[in-house]
């Protein structure tokens, strides 16, 4: 790789200061007209761009938000990073996206590359293991610096910052709430282990619907999902039973579509034996068959929220005291709960 | 937000040079201990953290990896993203991710954002916009500048870097084959414009395969589908016709998908009456009924063969030559087209 050409070198090519050199290529008339032409001459030649660090250490402004999801191959936080790109862009903003991979460590790193002068402000949402860990320190040090920060989906209570959350006690309770309209009485829940908070709001939601029917809660009937072993045989489990629920609340789409598949390998009909429920913004529960009823994640609006809080956190057009935005669900129903006519 | 605590701002505040207070805050010998000491608690209580972007500006190395794709929602590129890190990550290089949105101009825009200094090196996937209108100018400039490149899927004949395809053309190949093995006379193809270079390598490869058998092409059988149109409705021209095809190749997962629904809406039996398959590395294809047969597109291997190219150009490990490595397909043959037994 030929070597960067930087205004130093030029500077020591003509013998002049590095003062000297900025001023003559931005055309100042405090250099003569001669020694300017020269050099703007010679960095042509080069190719020498302004490099963009040094004019961010100038006024650090970078006009760039920084993101940092678990998970990329997930498309509810693909759906967010639309809404995100969206918003952003529309207010002359651009979106670096890192990866934490549900890694304590790798948030850690996320944050050190972009918060020290890549980005304006960060968007995330928090690693599965620091969520189990509570080692929230990185998170700490960046509120103290009152540096912009908004914690979507998965939050921390305890972090002082703007919030964007959907409301899934509420998805939880309206899952439930349709299943039991549709004459379900043994409800299975399939869920995320209680650290994860968005399922365990999601089990509080499903636990308050069953409890306003006045129905006693089967804690045999609530499954925690270890997503690092094999998720069709922990699926399996809920299903290829003697006495087999006669629904199914998912809090994600994957649990959802794994237990259609297997109901319907064990000979069961949808929804008549069996009636399934997922949560997402996907893809995959339109094309099963049937498809899948799910709660909406409203992936997109999330986005189009964090980023619109961030900005105006950035821009100190915000209100002094963290928002904290709670997104509505909605039911799409299809055809896994309820048949038409 | 307070205001970031600089190395000068400490220099001022004591009377002293920069460079003075940058050797205190290393702990140097050069300088006093009680001064030291003076600046290091000041430091502390402002929660001085030394600027990377001056350490970046000094030794230009940022252990960052840029990748731009065209669209974030779509499995596929989340795969090779999820490849790349996994890569980069073993290497101890990190992961910045912007979305082109299939836009020329924003393409630019993240070529500014990326490529002056906040990345040693940018893995690309070229924008469809850009493909369109063969507007290739920034990629001649950083390739000018020797800086470390990579093309992945979408790549561009003309530009002189390290590229990384899947054999698109053996894929449609291959998949042509399988579909007239298993019996097909009429097979339409659901395509992208010609300009999207995946799309037009996967049709020649369907041409070549077809033509290999003796069989003359019927023009009639290719439909070119325009993104920005509703998709349903397009790929319903291509079934509720009088003598529908029985058997349809299409170039990615949500063509398929579309096509599979649309097929059963109609009474028709997959793959009796009519064979489907698409390409893909995504999740719906397990989940539709049928499961759909497709080309795997290998997408996080991918990313880690792109990544592994990069990091090789910016260690300077790497042969003179360019490299462009290309990725054989496989079919993952589904019921959509075959019934065991």
């Amino acid at each position: 790789m030929k070597p960067r050409i930087t205004l130093k070198k030029i500077a020591s090519e003509f013998g002049v200061s590095i003062s000297t050199v900025s001023k003559a290529l931005k055309g100042s008339h405090e250099i003569s007209e001669e020694v300017r032409e020269r050099i703007q001459a010679y960095a042509d030649y080069y190719n020498y761009k302004p490099n963009n660090l040094a004019l961010q250490l100038r006024n650090q402004k970078t006009s760039v938000i920084g993101v940092i999801i678990p998970e990329i191959v997930h498309h509810f936080f693909s759906t967010v990073i639309d809404g995100i790109e969206h918003y952003a862009n529309q207010k002359g903003y651009n979106v670096m996206v890192c990866v934490s991979n549900e890694s304590y460590e790798k948030e850690v790193l996320n944050f050190n590359v972009l918060t020290n002068g890549s980005v304006d402000g960060l968007i995330v949402s928090v690693a599965r293991e620091t969520q189990e860990n509570q080692k929230f320190d990185h998170f700490k040090s960046l509120t103290k610096d009152e540096f912009p920060l908004v914690l979507f989906d998965r939050i921390i209570d305890e972090i002082n910052c703007d919030k964007v959350v959907i409301d899934d006690v509420g998805g939880g309770y309206k899952a439930a709430n349709h299943l039991m309209e549709v004459g379900a009485k043994r409800i299975a829940l399939i869920t995320t282990e209680d650290y994860v908070t968005v399922g365990s709001l999601r089990k509080q939601g499903y636990l308050k619907a069953l409890k306003n029917k006045g129905i006693t809660i089967d804690e045999s009937l609530i499954y925690y999902i270890d997503d690092s072993k094999n998720l069709y045989q922990q699926i399996e489990k809920v299903i290829n039973v003697p006495n087999p629920p006669d629904a199914i609340l998912a809090v994600n789409e994957i649990y959802a579509a794994n237990a259609l598949i297997i109901a319907k390998e064990r000979g069961l009909s949808i929804p008549n034996d069996i009636a399934i429920i997922g949560f997402t913004s996907g893809l995959i529960s339109e094309f099963t068959s049937p498809p899948l009823t799910c709660v909406e994640q409203h992936g997109y609006l999330m986005g189009e929220q964090a980023a619109e809080l961030l900005i105006n956190r950035i821009e100190n057009t915000a209100p002094k005291d963290f928002q904290k935005e709670v997104i509505s669900t909605n039911l799409k129903i299809r055809k896994s709960t309820f048949i038409d006519g």
